[in-house]
């Protein structure tokens, strides 16, 4: 029985790890079709949006049936519940490509300028974000997560340096003012993908390790759940 | 022995809503702040976002002794998780506000200029989605829910309006680009205020009603906590 319970919490953490796969992708993808101008690849964005959607309410469920299947474990139901709010968190980062695509189907429309925001630094920044905390979540390594909290200030400063040179173009050169809004709204986009990545990030040491640095110091107090780390 | 896990589950419920009020007044506070150009309204929201910050805590650890205590009966587990959810987004309106006040002390600094935008009126309509989809929750009344999630719409429109008049501002009168930017922002930010209470909504209705709105269309199958609604 015990064992049945562990092999759910495995399979949620894959189906957690697949639903990231699905949100990094599409914030990948949407920054690509930014870089080529590529309406298809802003279709295919909000496409997949429903895959994420179902994946989300899939997880949800599987983590509320084994929260019921028996008396879980004080370390499984932080566990669990950290997946539950992880989910939530990747379901907006979703939610963030798609506002991405919807902009850049916007810039498509008009004419192609010269911008001063360097658009996929920021993007791979983002995505490395995503990917390190879900590998702090996987591993239970709460170094990882620290290390993403640290880099969500460096995205702030991008998303600030983006704000004060497109702000000058749209002064400089009325003309571009939609598209740089656009660039701007995107830089906005990718800065809240990385507050998903930090709320996550946040998550792990809360729940999984138990403790909470989310508005307070980190401090650390190791504690894995029951199922143990997979070899992932 | 479950008396006292129904008094819990009731002091939660009030701790929720508590937090619900500290946030939309934090939300009200920045819009009044920006109605006035009034630093020191700014400067309180900021403040008071490390008490939200604080209740979401509470908040998280009283529904992860609730469902520690014993084992709650799966209705009592989904308004737990309904609970945990809400209160994450409950955290996020707080967030906005902040961004919302952030906003406005850059525009104090910058000379007032008359901008095409109803910030006021949009901030009435998300301050009432916020405490229609709470109202909903306590009351476990699924068309309320519903109408939150009809009022989105309207917001969402008053959102690309000022998005349409404010990029024509900026246009026709380029020194005042900055201003209209912020006013643009702030549009967004109340806009995702709605997004959050829309959240909430959606998570009345599958967690509390046993339901699934989020991305689906919407049935009814009432299901009500074995703690009942308080007279509230």
């Amino acid at each position: 029985m015990r064992t049945r319970f562990q092999q759910g919490l495995d399979e949620l953490r894959e189906k957690l790890l697949r639903m990231g796969g699905l949100a990094e992708q599409a914030v990948e993808r949407a920054c690509q079709a930014y870089i080529d101008r590529d309406l298809n690849g802003c279709h295919q964005v909000l496409e997949n949006e429903t895959l994420i959607n179902a994946a989300e309410r899939d997880i949800d469920e599987t983590a509320f049936d084994l929260m019921a299947m028996q008396q879980p474990m004080a370390v499984d139901l932080r566990f669990l519940l950290a997946v539950v709010k992880i989910n939530a968190d990747l379901e907006r980062v979703g939610d963030q490509a798609v506002n991405i695509a919807e902009r850049v189907m916007d810039m498509v429309e008009l004419p192609a300028v010269e911008l001063p925001v360097d658009i996929p630094r920021m993007a791979t920044a983002v995505s490395a974000m995503v990917r390190r905390s879900l590998e702090s979540f996987v591993e239970g390594k709460a170094e990882l997560a620290q290390a993403v909290l640290e880099m969500d200030n460096v995205v702030d400063r991008m998303r600030d340096d983006a704000f004060i040179v497109l702000v000058k173009k749209m002064n400089t050169n009325p003309e571009a003012t939609r598209q740089a809004l656009d660039a701007l709204l995107i830089a906005r986009n990718l800065e809240r993908v990385a507050d998903h990545a930090t709320n996550i990030a946040e998550d792990v040491i809360f729940w999984v390790r138990g403790d909470d640095v989310r508005h307070n110091a980190a401090q650390e107090a190791p504690v894995q759940p029951t199922a143990g780390t997979t070899g992932s």
